[in-house]
This record gives structure tokens, sequence and C-alpha cells, in this order.
């Protein structure tokens, strides 16, 4: 089987490592060449491309691309495919482009694998990165039974733990677990830099240990995937920061009135609820 | 040189392991027995004991109990000690207690050592848990340069990075990169327990991956601890929180205006600022 795959990033270059270590025949597309000649150079695809008529072959598709060019991508791609193409993509918000490529192909499913790194680009991508991961697949009630197998299939083959939702179900989860973290992290920094007397600020900076790093560690990533998260899943993003917000103004409240003991029930329900979102 | 520590939890046994290696007589009390003779055992105290009286041949204290207790617990103390010893805490916030026990004892120092884990009490104690960590040490001006180097010294024989600051300067430092960060994340767990659908709530638990973990860690922390936070460092973790609401009000109204340039030019911001605090 042929496997094509269109963006050569960590989760493209990932996945183009391990499903060629499994005998698969892999086509791989980057906008740069300095990209194909190292996927090549890493063994990480048979062949690479600047061009997409390359995937004229490919059985299945892998669509890697950012967000917010994956529909323009695969709008460019579609007239090399066979009509019996299985396609999906990788992207961390489903809904809208699901909704847009399935009215394109059929035999379209949408998928998050939900595997990354501090790396990014393909000097990020390593073998087995999704295994035990999450891998969720969005299928919609008309995408047939097959098409969904064969997914499903290929992310299991890659290790990873395979879960079955709608896009509107998957948007309105990651909005929580994975969306809103980076906002609320993001706002932690910005904070931060309000402090203007310049020897607290110092010694914030040379004080500032493993609970700081942790917390504002997706705050301080990636800009533009950011901004992407909010875009695509602006609404369910919204709502999240909204019941977000009156958490937290319900928490300032207690320390405003000394209302230790809310407080403390408030902690403590915290401090027990993590352990289910964390295994 | 005899060195005495009240409290042996995670700190105050990590301490006392560390100096004893270093060839000091460590004196430990502790409230349970069960404590004492697990320290002994540990070959973390040299004698262990519940009564306060043990310190009579102390020549140094490390005040280690839960912040609460600090000032009682020294006042208990006083009797038994001789003029000259040097006293100083560990507690996570200085201005209150410095200033109570500056006025009952002149050679006394606070200070902050700034290390943890994620275990709590004697079973988390470790050697060299200080080594390259940052132990901020809070004379007063009052405080005579003797007594000041003493106590710095004995935090430079732990591997500590050693940093001298006002008390004042300390809470206002650690509301931004400590208490903060445990209201911050405290919320988005508390956010997350409002989601209301409960295959979304299961949803959002399983596809949790390590933002969330990360976001959430000092949240889901130790309650008592946390409200200990706002309880002593209420003034400076409130405005800490006051200017947090603000900039996350601003980063809801850029993504309510889908303002994409303006939310892209924090993000980058967030980007570039945590490098300064993570080292």
């Amino acid at each position: 089987m042929n496997i094509g795959i269109i963006g050569l990033g960590l989760i493209g270059g990932s996945l183009g490592w391990d499903l060629r270590v499994q005998g698969f025949r892999v086509l791989g597309v980057s906008r740069r060449e300095e990209t194909c000649q190292q996927a090549l150079a890493l063994g990480i695809v048979d062949r690479a491309s600047m061009d997409l008529s390359l995937l004229r072959d490919a059985d299945f598709v892998f669509l890697c691309t950012p967000l917010s060019v994956i529909v323009s991508t695969f709008k460019s791609l579609i007239s090399y495919l066979s009509p019996d193409v299985i396609v999906t993509d990788v992207g961390s918000v489903k809904t809208s482009i699901v909704r847009e490529l399935s009215s394109l192909w059929p035999h379209f499913v949408g998928g998050h694998p939900m595997a990354g790194s501090e790396y990014q680009g393909l000097d990020g991508a390593q073998r087995d990165l999704f295994v035990g991961r999450p891998y969720v697949i969005t299928p919609l009630p008309t995408t047939s039974e097959t098409t969904v197998t064969k997914v499903r299939d290929l992310a299991q083959r890659l290790g990873a733990t395979v879960y079955q939702c709608s896009p509107e179900e998957h948007d309105r989860a990651v909005a929580w677990i994975s969306h809103l973290p980076v906002m609320v992290s993001a706002s932690l920094i910005s904070a931060c830099l309000q402090e203007n007397h310049p020897e607290i600020r110092r010694f914030a900076e040379l004080f500032a240990s493993s609970g700081f790093r942790d917390t504002s560690r997706v705050g301080g990533g990636n800009p533009e995937l950011g901004v992407m998260m909010a875009r695509f899943n602006r609404e369910e993003l919204l709502r999240t920061l909204g019941d977000y917000r009156q958490q937290l103004d319900q928490l300032i409240t207690d320390i405003e009135q000394e209302n230790w003991l809310s407080l403390e029930e408030k902690l403590t329900a915290t401090h027990h609820a993590r352990k289910k979102f964390v295994k």
C-alpha cells in the first residue's frame, strides 16, 4: 500500500517513519525542497517531492499541514487522486475541517493524533511518537464503515490508543484540556510582565522554579499554533474561557473575603479531580 | 556544631540528611514519635525527640514546620535556647514571619529554600534536594552581618544558589512565580469540572495529555499549602490576581473580536518572555 503524507513536520515526519518501517511505501510532499531531501536522507519517505502529483499512486493520504491550509491543500490535491483513496488529516480542531473535506471527498475521516514534543518541524520527528497516546478519529454518521476501519487500523498500527467521537465532541473536549490551558498559561506570563518594579521582576525571574516552568509551558509555546486553536475552535474556547473566568473570580472573592474554608474546599476538589485527567 | 531542625518533613528531612553527611550533629524534633523513629532509622538525624528541650544544645536552629505554626513553635522553643543561637525558618512567605520572629530573637534571619518535589513529608526527603536551587535569605537592615553570614554559609554548603532581598521583595516576587500559578492552575481544573455533559467530560479526561498535566500540576497540589500561601501573602497575591484577570480579559476580547493579529502579538511576547523565567 502506498501512503501519501503532505506536510513533513513533526507529525507527518513521525508518521512516515513508523509506517515505512512497517513496510508501507511512503510518498512525502513538502513545500520546501530542503525538507524533501532531509526526509529522504533520514529514510522517512521512499519518495519526496514539492509536487502534489507525486500522490497519484497513493492509496491512503495523511494531510499533515498546518490547520489553516488543510482545506486549500486538499483542493489542490483532489485532481490527482483516484476515487477510492482514503484521506485523513491530523489537525487539532475538527468540526470545520471535517465539514468541508467530507463534502469534497466521501472517503475522508478526520483524525487527531494527540502526540507532540517541544520540538517543531522534521527535526523533531521521531519513531514511536504515537505509542500509547490518544488518537481520536471523528467520522460522520454518513462515513462508510470500511473507510473508518482502515483509518482506525493504521492508527492502531502506530501503537496509539484510538478513540472515536463526533467532530463537535472532539472540539469541545479539547477546548478544555488543550486550548484553554494555552490561554490560561499565556495570561500568566503576560501578567508577570506587568510587574513594573525592575528589581522585583529580576527576583521573580531568578526565583522561578518548576511550578512556574510547568504552568507557563504551553503559554510560551508556538504563537501561530495558539492563534490557529483560537481561530478554528473559537466558539468552544470562548465558552471554556467564560467558565474559567467565573471560577477565577470565585477564588479571588474567597481570598478577598478571607474565606479560607471555601478556598480549602476548592483546592481539595481540584486536588482530587486532577487525578481523573492525569493518569 | 549542633544543628536543630523542628519539623521533619520534606524540607526539614532533606536539610538534616545533607547537613549530617557534612559532619554536623543534627537534632530533630517532630510532633510524631513515628517520624522521630523513621528519621533515626534513615540516618537523617543524630537524635530525635517530640520534646523541644532536645534543642538545648543547638547552636543553629531551622524552623521547618508549616507556615501557620512557625511563630507559635518558636515561642515554645525560646526558653530552651542559649542567647547566641542563630535561628532561621524555611517558610514560603516571609514578611509577617520575619517581623514577628525578629522582634523575639535578634539572631533570626528568614530563609526560603525554593526546592520541592511532588512528595510530601519525610518519605519525600532526599539528598541534594537544594543543589543548584535558589535559596533566598531575607535579613532586616538591623540583622548583624555575622548572623547573616552564618545562615548564608549553611545554605551554600547545601549547594544552593543564595539570593538576598528584603522580606517584602521576596513576597512580591514569589506571588508572581509561585503563588499566582497555583491559583491560575487550580481555576483551570475547577473550570473543567463545570462541563456538565458527561460524555464530553469523559473525552476530556481521556484526551488530557502533557499540556494539561503540566498546566494543572500546581493547582492539583497540597490544598493546605495553597491556603497558607493565600493567607500569608494575601495582599501581594490579590495584586497579581488582579493583573492576571486583566490580561485574561484582554485575551478573551481578542478572541471575541477575532483580532488575530493582537492575539498573535501577545502569544509571541509570552513565547519570548518565558525564556527569562525558565533557564
